[in-house]
């Protein structure tokens, strides 16, 4: 090379293969008895001072081999993890991720991918995973999809596609500042995940109408009807009802059935929010508890809760393919698909989503589907729905527990004494979470039923055993006792 | 355990531990081996029919061993990536991977964090990166970020914070109807990434002036100024000029210092899309070339592309935290943060973007910051510019090249022959650079220049050697005269 194109000759491979080969097995490894050995560690522990301190590390200027990258990593931050691996990880919704995943992250990562469009395998495998769900919710063929970083992006996708396919005019060119007002429709139990995306998209979270729920906290059918009428009397159009499969507060599924007919009578887009609970659709006795869902307009789900694929990777699903294309579709004049080459292939997921590049999302998932079947994921998912009807009838013959809600997975209970007041008991319930995370025991979190502070518990967790939930419900009754008898006499 | 608490038993995790450890050490040597080795494969290649098939295969309802689900893989897929972690790979701007990623990426799946919220080693990794990336902008101490799937998703998240900032009202709440007519600023060289964020947040890609260019494809100030001063003149509120440091067609970067000032003297929020050029940050010659990046209101860039790390990962950085916070915090009553135990922890990732459940997209960034070093990832980054600007200088003295356009690590070009007509040579280029792909030995994309085809190569790839270079040039010339043997003379 002439002095003049002389240029920096660093590598960022590896300097010595043999090593890195090495690394890596070592590295894999210790990923698999991570895992092996996750029931003899803490459900969740209080972080030290130096995971709190790493932000505060000055900038890594220079080089560290990566045998000591993966030394301070293993210190400082392997050992604190989410929980959610852990068997007695029941708080919030998370899943607990698969052993093969480890296997796929590791190809992912060698193979680099970027899927939001060209003409390589990985995308291949991606329209698999989405045929196959396309398949699982019994959408028509000209249903389009995408693999996305959860419910809320797929939320996302889905009101945009219902905003543009049902709001009159050019909302992609001219936006929303003209548009008639609007209204969408959801259950007073609806994540807020929803008001959040339709925030984003402009709409304004203020045009979601959030209709009353019966007693086991489904949409009431009658109120819907009557709130649509109400803002059709009032000069405003109804756009969308977003129905629920499995409320993250207590489990409960609306009547999709009822509300896939009542949009189809009334002209409006119909989207599911099925983040855990579209799971059902893979087992033959649960999937009754989602009918309807197939009638969806588009439908969002995770894989990374309840089929504990690794986070985070969801789906949206578009009855009409067409609408999702029409609200995403824009190629660069560099990125016309050709006919031939590494460009070719059609179509391009960077048309059906915000998103131009895109991660290998598919592969892990694509692992999990081939690995274990359909039908045992299914099992595992009835499963933690009978581990939480187990749950709550040991809570409802418990002299001391109250069983507050709980449907499908999740069950929502507290500790009662008669000496404390329900303000007494909301405090005294939310230490006993606490405690119970701290210590290690298990990891529930906490939610309000009818203003009460509950424990919830929420099983998308497929390394759960009958003895955790015992473990669980002897742990919080002892716990609470032992804090009673810390506790002032009531004034 | 009594009979009417029976359930299904499947486990999901292996059925022989000892069996799943030797499965992930021979998936690591080999993801090891697989970039080892990434030189002596083509740099893509076209797919048989196994691969076309994938989407076509029966549902997976019944289970397959693991090491099954892998040959399949080994076989189907991983020879078949979209090519960009290969030397000779310059389409599009595409990012090589780092073997450190592999190693990261096992890890990450073992932890199955999620980065959503709550209190876990995860949340301080990603606060380490954001805390560096601030740094490494010499943005304020107030500002925060947020690790995103990339540009496009940090462009709809720091667009959403200037709209809900700077347009009047309460938009979370009351959405766009009522708003003000609103324009936003850019080049027309802008990506289109950010035309499709303001049809994604309701605002319309109408609203999107472009704005002309100079002669170096950079923003002419003149012009943008004439355009606020028209749009106030109309009524229009003016909201955002969106600066590029590093154009996707050419490289170009505007004049950011002379944005920002306008911006602040015109009260507008000052966006900059720095999708691979923000990384001229890392290295002290380059970095005069974006002077002005540490002024902007918000920034997205990504790490998938110039940092090298694998897909998909970017970030953006808000200047006034509170603005991002504002466009997005929001607790359900289940997610209300704790002072004590797994729920504890401040502030969660949630409220500052539009995502729930979050992947632990941190760690390969923090690993591939950690090994390198700033300095070293910094001189990578320049020697891509200075390969560019070889390979400029290469095609400059070719007499049958024809540079067209180029900057930074950006550089269009295309065989010229005085016997064809510009539409003639517009369809040879296209030609070569599909045989260059389908023939394995570079990967070129396309894009037009002043309306003619250019074959478009950009260096975002630390494996490229002079030698990768020459090839590609050399091959581009031997298989333009051959097609131009093959052709008829013109008529």
């Amino acid at each position: 090379m002439k002095e003049e194109w002389a240029w920096p000759e660093d590598s960022l491979d590896p300097p010595d293969w043999a090593e890195y080969r090495s690394v890596c097995r070592a590295a894999a490894e210790e990923a698999a008895a991570y895992l092996e050995h996750v029931r003899t560690r803490p459900a969740w522990r209080p972080l030290p001072p130096a995971v709190l301190d790493l932000p505060r590390q000055e900038l890594p200027l220079a080089p560290t081999p990566l045998p000591a990258v993966i030394e301070e990593f293993r210190s400082t931050v392997l050992p604190y993890p989410t929980g959610n691996i852990h068997p007695r990880f029941f708080g919030w919704v998370h899943g607990t991720g698969l052993s093969c995943g480890v296997v796929a992250e590791m190809y992912a990562a060698a193979m680099n991918a970027n899927l939001g469009g060209r003409n390589h395998a990985p995308v291949y495998v991606e329209r698999a995973v989405l045929e196959w769900c396309r398949r699982i919710f019994r959408f028509p063929e000209g249903a389009s999809g995408l693999l996305v970083s959860g419910t809320s992006m797929g939320t996302v996708v889905a009101l945009a596609s219902a905003r543009n396919r049902m709001i009159p005019g050019d909302i992609r060119q001219d936006g929303l500042r003209g548009a008639r007002p609007v209204a969408f429709y959801a259950s007073s139990e609806v994540h807020q995940s929803n008001a959040k995306a339709l925030e984003l998209l402009g709409l304004g979270s203020g045009c979601l109408r959030r209709i009353p729920v019966d007693e086991n906290f489904r949409m009431r059918t009658d109120a819907l009807a009557e709130a649509v009428a109400a803002d059709r009397g009032a000069g405003v159009l109804p756009v969308c009802v977003i129905g629920t499969a499995g409320t993250v507060n207590t489990g409960a599924v609306d009547d999709l059935t009822a509300l896939a007919s009542f949009c189809r009578e009334q002209g409006l887009w119909f989207h599911v929010d099925g983040a855990f609970g579209a799971m059902c659709a893979l087992n033959d006795s649960l999937r009754p508890r989602i009918a309807g869902i197939e009638l969806a307009d588009s439908l969002a789900f995770d894989f990374h809760k309840w089929m504990f694929v690794q986070y985070g990777v969801g789906c949206v699903l578009v009855r009409d393919g067409e609408a999702q294309r029409e609200a995403f579709a824009y190629r660069e004049s560099y990125l016309h698909g050709k006919a031939r080459g590494a460009a070719g292939g059609d179509a391009w997921f960077c048309d059906y989503g915000p998103e131009l590049s895109r991660g290998f999302l598919a592969l892990r998932v694509w692992f999990a589907m081939k690995e274990h079947g359909l039908r045992r994921l299914g099992r595992v998912v009835l499963r933690n729905c009978l581990q939480a009807e187990y749950l709550r009838d040991r809570i409802r013959r418990h002299p001391s527990l109250r069983l507050l809600a709980g449907d499908l997975n999740v069950t929502c209970f507290r500790y009662v004494d008669e000496s404390l007041n329900e303000e007494q008991l909301d405090r005294l319930n939310e230490d006993v979470v606490a405690d119970l995370q701290e210590m290690g025991i298990a990891v529930p979190s906490t939610t309000r039923i009818h203003g009460l502070l509950a424990i919830r518990a929420a099983l998308t967790n497929h390394r759960t055993e009958r003895e955790d939930l015992d473990l669980f419900l002897d742990e919080t009754v002892r716990l609470a006792k032992r804090r009673l008898g810390d506790m002032p006499p009531q004034s």
